[in-house]
């Protein structure tokens, strides 16, 4: 008899969270995709996120709407410009007006609640520490805590049933080794979406950070990017 | 010059988070509350928690729409029954299906979020792990855990400008010796609400593990209880 193991994954419709799914999905997993309406500027990264659920065959892919806007102080969900066109060394310098103050925290406490509800043990999220663009909530030391935070907040973890862990397959890959990995598993990386600022017709602008690491990430990577800028 | 402190306080509109509100604010804190519409099956917990800010004139009253129902797994957010006039050892023993999935977790960190917004390193949660009902997210072990945890999570904390740090006032006391020191506060209970399963007119049932709770802390106390039971 086979064990079906499941896995909640972090699913954003982008390259990172994409590529994680693939890789979740290779090594077995039944997949319990999970996405955030957070009063994001657009909805594109949902329907990334719905397409990519159907591509890899889910068995649930849960949507919950959060209050991100109301608290405020980030460029992703408030009224301040996204930044374009800043030169590499500026982008991996610092912590940019498009970080969302504990967004990580908020989305990995929920998959915590779902795969308590589940019953399954396995969490996915696609953070990289690389290409690093300045995120508190990507470092490895980050991701440890958490995860034993989450072992001291469960059932599951006080009657010692299931041992919760929070899987990072990116974390060490620069953007061109996720491409590559990604591809490899045969990810078509055209149903993802990266851009912060896109038409409202959803071409991506080419020229936020966002924009910036996928186009160097596929030509460094030597593999066409499928997308199309505006 | 008098430095202003701003502390983030969890608050459901209950006894215990009513009461840590009043410790805050007896140590010179000003007040940020925040409060969940989680699915609750009832809306008297919001309307408690409103009071509750306007007797203690708060700064703000954020109250934030979330999405537990969709998670499903407690009876509190879903359709499975509460359970009624249980044996006191009952109570205390096992984790009870009025258990949310990771809701401290989430709760929690979304006052991290806000927290970073206001650039405040002071968060209030009413927890108490003696008349401890079962819940793994209020022992001191967790709350530890979460603290450190969230000093990786932010900007704040790798710019290591503020040092959170998760207040707890209650984890050590008896549900009498909160009513006790509330009390001497000059909290008025009445404003505050604890019944899992209320009538449509919001009284209390006075038979759920929490309404059972609250008597028995009156009692205890020998202070009367305001509250108006079915």
């Amino acid at each position: 008899m086979s064990i079906i193991k499941k896995a909640v994954v972090l699913s954003s419709g982008g390259i990172d969270s994409t590529t994680a799914m693939a890789i979740a999905k290779q090594e077995g997993f039944s997949i319990y995709s999970l996405s955030f309406n957070y009063g994001q500027r657009h909805s594109f990264e949902l329907e990334s996120a719905r397409r990519v659920a159907a591509f890899f065959k889910v068995e649930e892919h849960m949507i919950l709407d959060i209050d991100l806007r109301k608290i405020g102080g980030s460029s992703l969900t408030a009224e301040i410009d996204v930044p374009k066109k800043r030169p590499a060394q500026e982008m991996t310098q610092g912590i940019p007006v498009t970080y969302v103050p504990a967004r990580n925290t908020i989305f990995l406490s929920y998959a915590l609640g779902w795969a308590e509800v589940l019953e399954c043990g396995d969490i996915f999220i696609g953070v990289t520490a690389v290409d690093y663009s300045g995120y508190p909530d990507c470092r490895p030391e980050y991701i440890e805590a958490f995860e034993k935070m989450a072992n001291l907040a469960t059932k599951a973890g006080v009657e010692n049933r299931t041992r919760l862990k929070i899987h990072t397959p990116l974390i060490q890959m620069t953007k061109s080794e996720i491409i590559r990995c990604g591809s490899e598993l045969g990810v078509d990386y055209s149903m993802t979406h990266s851009c912060y600022d896109p038409s409202p017709e959803g071409y991506a602008c080419g020229s936020c950070d966002s924009c910036l690491f996928r186009k160097k990430g596929f030509t460094e990577a030597g593999i066409p990017d499928p997308t199309e800028y505006k």
